[in-house]
């Protein structure tokens, strides 16, 4: 077993709402002794890091970067880079993130139009225009394209045309789905877009990446009031990012060994495919949502509309939720998150992210929640859920 | 040579003004598989991080914790929390991070009262006074105690009375001081200090530890409007990071793996001792110093406040100082800083910060100095720099 400090870290199968687990490769890539920021080796990295991030991001923007914080401070960024004060802004709200949203406008000293739906659906593009109808002078709109609290999965291939016709910007909050399921920046006319490391990425949580579009940069360049945080300002960032200038300006030290993960994950994504790594993720999804079925667990999500990385599922009445995690925790090592807000003690969500997708984690985790379920008296044939989930792969 | 996606990443020596070194242990918890951000065995972590933290800060603050970004989101967390628009700050600036502190103090909406030093110089109890006499309410003041552009160390024991004697809040820039040279946290009257984890406790850029007492805490909870940062809204992270709940309110992903590091960084500090590690930073900013004045380079901080862990000298006349660089980079795989802003083009920056701070490295750093040195036609008697170092250590 793994100690840290004179603690034990024990071997865990992340199959909760994210951190993933991470390949041997990027954890190797994090153990990596480090170079200076301003290290032409490092400047390097950082060029080549940037190339592959438009490449899962589906972009030719050059403003594609990673944010040093997590995804909520890439959420942070696009939001206090796009807002000044007294800006109408449309949010779509049905669940955790887009509630978060709502927060981080506010304190960016915007007007949130929320546009809401119930927990676990999602919207269509009549619902953006109607909100879009109901502003003034609508500066974006924000959308979660996967709700990682509901597993709710919005499209968003639709939603361009009413937000640009509006003048207003599509903003995207990509946390749980870059690297998982099609995204696709340019084609899609999204303006603006953040992500996170630790979900379909399989790279530790620390980092966030985002992509801004002219548009949006034009938005920003225009600006009367400067960005209220001078961390997340990206034009500030751009000056040390930007690899087609010819020194790079010292903004703050870059999380050198966390861009060293971020760039090893990447390559893997590359080697992949991302055609090949969505097939994956919806294959052992189906295979999940198979299994889970034949112990009478249903996913909450909107019919067609179910995420393949992050499966909330309803806990069986009479089940003690909190109790089978800690089983599932502590007698197999296997992490499954619980629900949030209005989802807590009703749902659990399970994760299949990035490394955690594979067929294997699926198996497991079945066979491990039949045994856990069994025990706190909830009726299951032995064997079922691996059967059923071993059918959905033939 | 290790690589990273299939870029070789060479081995440095860091003696630049940070990242610095990173012990081979913390290297290993950098590459630990992950936990989640929720496990029992993560939140054990946290207190043990938080316990070690208060250790270095020499602090019973609760509220210590290390922020899910690099030393810059430390700044931002201090001063977006303490302040409110139109609140009077006094910011002393002497260098680079003086200057930043403006910056981000204006983001936040305060009217800053610059109290300025010449680079290099440091400020006295009695210009606090000064400045504070020019204030009508002011909300605090705030002090580099290790400006990293210049080298210039700032005592801090005397300035708490003036600045709370006109009810203002002590705010401290700690990201290079903390872990090489003494911090008293509690003993000086310090009621926010902000730090980051690459140069004295050799740890990889990523977090800043911040600390605030409960005079800082009261002024937060007095606050009448929102804190405009989410992300970095102390309130919310303590919330997540106080060991009292029974429950951790998730905020944000944590970023695990920098957590890791930080915990095995901070046990080695501990490890080390605090006295004895401030030893070894004194002794080897001595001997550098006596090395390098054998080669005629002098430092440029005011003398009797010049920090033992970043020595910023003067670049030898007719000497281009950037090819000096180049040359140790690529030649010993040796690097040092350049000069920022006022001092760009005039000096060099040698950190000596943590683990980079050892005998080895400053007469390797030396030797190699003055061979590259003597390439450029500067007069130098072949090992006399290592000599007059090597005294020093006897």
């Amino acid at each position: 077993m793994a100690s840290v400090g004179d603690l034990s870290i024990p071997q865990r199968v992340l199959l909760g709402p994210g951190p993933s687990n991470v390949h041997p490769r990027v954890l190797q890539a994090m153990s990596t002794p480090l170079v200076g920021h301003l290290d032409p080796t490092f400047v390097e990295l950082m060029d080549r890091t940037q190339e592959l991030l438009r490449f899962v991001f589906q972009t030719r923007n050059k403003m594609t970067l990673p944010i040093s914080g997590t995804g909520s401070a890439g959420m942070e960024t696009c939001l206090a880079n796009l807002i000044e004060p007294g800006d109408e802004v449309v949010i779509g709200v049905n669940g955790v993130f887009g509630t978060r949203m709502v927060e981080v406008a506010k304190r960016c000293g915007a007007s949130p139009v929320e546009m809401r739906a119930e927990w676990g659906r999602v919207f269509t593009p009549e619902q953006v225009q109607e909100a879009l109808d109901r502003c003034r002078r609508p500066k974006c709109v924000a959308l979660v394209h996967a709700e990682t609290s509901t597993g709710a999965w919005q499209p968003l291939e639709d939603m361009a045309a009413p937000i640009h016709q509006a003048g207003a910007l599509f903003v995207v909050d990509a946390v749980t789905s870059l690297g998982g399921c099609p995204l696709e920046i340019d084609n899609w006319g999204i303006d603006a877009c953040y992500s996170g490391t630790q979900k379909c990425l399989s790279c530790p949580p620390g980092l966030s990446p985002i992509t801004f579009g002219q548009a949006a940069l034009d938005v920003i360049g225009r600006r009367s009031s400067r960005v209220q945080s001078w961390y997340l300002d990206v034009s500030l960032l751009g000056n040390y990012w930007d690899e087609g200038q010819a020194k790079r300006v010292y903004h703050h030290t870059a999380p050198i060994s966390m861009t060293y993960a971020l760039c090893e994950a990447l390559s893997l994504v590359k080697e992949e495919g991302l055609a090949a790594r969505h097939a994956r993720h919806k294959r052992n999804h189906e295979a999940l949502a198979a299994g889970l079925k034949a112990l009478g667990i249903e996913l909450v999500a909107q019919e067609g509309h179910r995420l393949w990385m992050l499966n909330s599922v309803s806990v069986p009445d009479g089940i003690d939720e909190a109790a089978v995690r800690s089983a599932l925790l502590n007698e197999y090592n296997i992490e499954i998150g619980a629900g949030l807000g209005e989802f807590a003690g009703k749902v659990w969500r399970i994760g299949l992210m990035g490394e955690s997708s594979s067929q294997a984690n699926v198996l497991l985790l079945l066979e491990s929640l039949e045994a856990v379920l069994a025990q706190h008296g909830h009726p299951c044939q032995p064997g079922t859920a691996v059967q059923a989930a071993r059918a959905g792969y033939q």
